[in-house]
């Protein structure tokens, strides 16, 4: 700690967008508008590459009525990249920010966002540039450290969890098996989120299958075949990281003519081959008929509306925060947000180290996941506050008429 | 027409569900309630095979609040069924008939559905038997004859455009080709109502293909291109049911050991089969290495909240107009919706004969598609109204800082 360096401010945009990120970004840019210490303060396009390639935008030039719709549209407003920077280019970095007397750098994103400012801070130690380099955290995928929970995770639990009460209900008219595949490749967050709208003991889903736990197919079909004898139907959850004991992606357990990319990386995303290969698997060894799946793919983390307002209002203040810090004088951090109650939830935010956060990331603690196909009351206990209040589904009491 | 019998009601929903199809079997219930000759109000559960194994439900017993909420809850509240009858089957649904004291039949789906009440209806007049039947159109795919457009249609067409809404952002901010493939084999109206969200002349998507034209990957290959280069990026919607001259699934053409079902099918729905395919089209065909899809699969059809008002108002009012049609003495028909202006909005009701809505299903006019790869204004200007009043979406104005 010290004093805050006086100057102007980037703020960046990095990784998958969210369904609240641009609250993130203009919490930032309201909040450092009460600071004289920050001059200025400029938008990168895509992250990093807008600072290498100078495309920078003045945020102090945009109305307050069009800022407050964009922080209730999805997708990043700066646009976004992937992309960590090199010592190379930490150099041209830096000449444009003495270029542009830029002295605060707040890059929203995940872990990888996180590293990128610390390595940015770290170079900047080394020119002995006065500097402040700040992440604000923000992942769908809530596999961030140090915080209870990451902005964007809630709305995008909140679609998925919303995604499982209309198919629980579109599945309990035209019974059959169905599985919903969820984003995730190593963290289970979201997918354990499809049970957060579930009322009645017979909603699906009925089975939810996480990385966190191997994935074994004769199990899931045993599972399967017990849900559906009970329910006379079965809503199923799975991640798209599911994998086998040695830790290989279960598509290519069950399939060894699967498609890969350019990089040799199995298109795990986006794409229907998890699901199709899982319904093929029941329709080949259980005797369903009706099997169906669906890939929620993009429309989880970016569908208009569909926004959690804890994690709106929590998105907000992580930049907001971030801002706070700095001209208190910290020189380096992300914001970590800690749950003080859960009944009533209450939390308060705190700054940690960059390092801390940077790099590694986390999966669902243990007593999150109930055996090795469902998630625990401890986890709902968790998502329930960050997803917000869910609507509320009708059922008929279907009162029988007498049989003549 | 002549006078109204007296005895119960019977109601079913069938085929695939909607956001609003509870609106439709609500209108009808509390409407019915106003005249006497409709002494009782029963449920058929999953439809015909309710009438058919006498499993009514006593739809009277039900509590105000409780059909209130049902009237916002996605699917059917009755479940569904997807099933014609035979003769054989008629003369059981009779006999229940005659033993319940049913003069109404009720039956809320699409074309399947009239074509069930019309053979329903035609026993029923060999029978002498005294009775009224009436279909109530319900479909997301918006192909049923003589009504302007179908409920279930506004509300499914408002999911798809918030849809691309958000993935049109997500691909601004992480630019490559993006494709949605929509639901709809042979019409392509929902698919079309992909361009309903859009706002700004680069908005997405960029290119639209429904199965109302023919698919030549070669131009599709062009078109990606050109689109490319101009926007350096590109949005598509494909609808599920594209296909080539012949009219085979392009999916076929393009990929020859597809995946068949047990009667010899081509899985469309619900799989990413079409999307990883033309994804993969791109990547062989054009130099761009960020290509994804997604499939919506039976997200669109029944997610909460995703309502459009016009759509609910009107598909509680086709429920309504069936009653009194059918109190007013008519003894069969299907309502149709008729639009008298679209600046303002203004539909009346018609009741039609179910021959007309039966069996034969409509595509889009030729008026609503542009070239082979976009829809119209005149499109624009149909669905809008439809689908509702969509969320805005703000954008930074990108006030650029002077290179230095």
């Amino acid at each position: 700690m010290g004093s805050a360096y006086s100057g102007a401010a980037v703020i960046g945009q990095s990784g998958g967008p969210t369904n609240v990120i641009n609250q993130s970004l203009i919490g930032a840019l309201l909040e450092a508008s009460k600071y004289s210490v920050i001059t200025d303060f400029y938008g990168a396009l895509n992250g990093v590459v807008g600072i290498l390639k100078e495309n920078l935008v003045n945020l102090r030039a945009e109305n307050l009525d069009n800022l407050e719709l964009i922080t209730r549209t999805p997708s990043s407003a700066l646009r976004s990249v992937r992309k960590k920077v090199t010592k190379d280019e930490c150099k041209v970095i830096f000449e444009n920010f003495r270029k542009h007397g830029v002295r605060y750098f707040f890059y929203i994103g995940g872990n990888d966002s996180a590293e990128t400012a610390h390595i940015i801070n770290e170079f900047a130690k080394d020119a002995q540039y006065e500097f402040h380099a700040f992440h604000i955290p923000k992942t769908i995928d809530n596999d961030l450290r140090e915080t209870d929970h990451c902005p964007g995770y809630g709305s995008a639990a909140r679609f998925v969890a919303m995604a499982f009460m209309g198919a629980n209900l579109d599945n309990l008219s035209l019974p059959g098996v169905y599985i919903g595949v969820v984003m995730g490749r190593h963290a289970g967050f979201l997918t354990a989120a499809s049970i957060l709208g579930k009322t009645r003991k017979d909603d699906g889903p009925h089975l939810i299958y996480v990385p966190e736990t191997v994935f074994e197919p004769e199990k899931f079909l045993a599972d399967v075949e017990q849900a559906y004898k009970k329910y006379g139907r079965c809503v199923i959850a799975v991640s798209e990281g599911v994998h086998d004991k040695a830790g290989n992606p279960i598509l290519l357990t069950l399939k060894k003519d699967v498609e890969k990319d350019d990089h040799g990386n199995i298109q795990l995303s986006g794409t229907g081959a998890l699901g199709d290969t899982l319904s093929q698997l029941i329709r080949d060894n259980l005797k369903i008929s009706r099997v169906r799946s669906d890939t929620f793919g993009y429309l989880q983390r970016c569908f208009p509306t569909i926004v959690s307002e804890t994690d709106a209002i929590e998105a907000r203040r992580v930049g907001e925060e971030a801002v706070r810090a700095a001209v208190g004088g910290r020189y380096e951090g992300s914001v970590a947000i800690r749950r003080v109650s859960n009944d009533p939830y209450r939390v308060i935010y705190e700054v940690v180290d960059l390092k801390k956060v940077a790099k590694h990331t986390i999966a669902m603690p243990k007593e999150f996941i109930e055996g090795n196909n469902y998630v625990s009351d401890r986890f709902i206990q968790y998502a329930k506050p960050l997803a917000g209040v869910l609507p509320q589904m009708g059922r008929l009491q279907n009162v029988s008429i007498t049989k003549m």
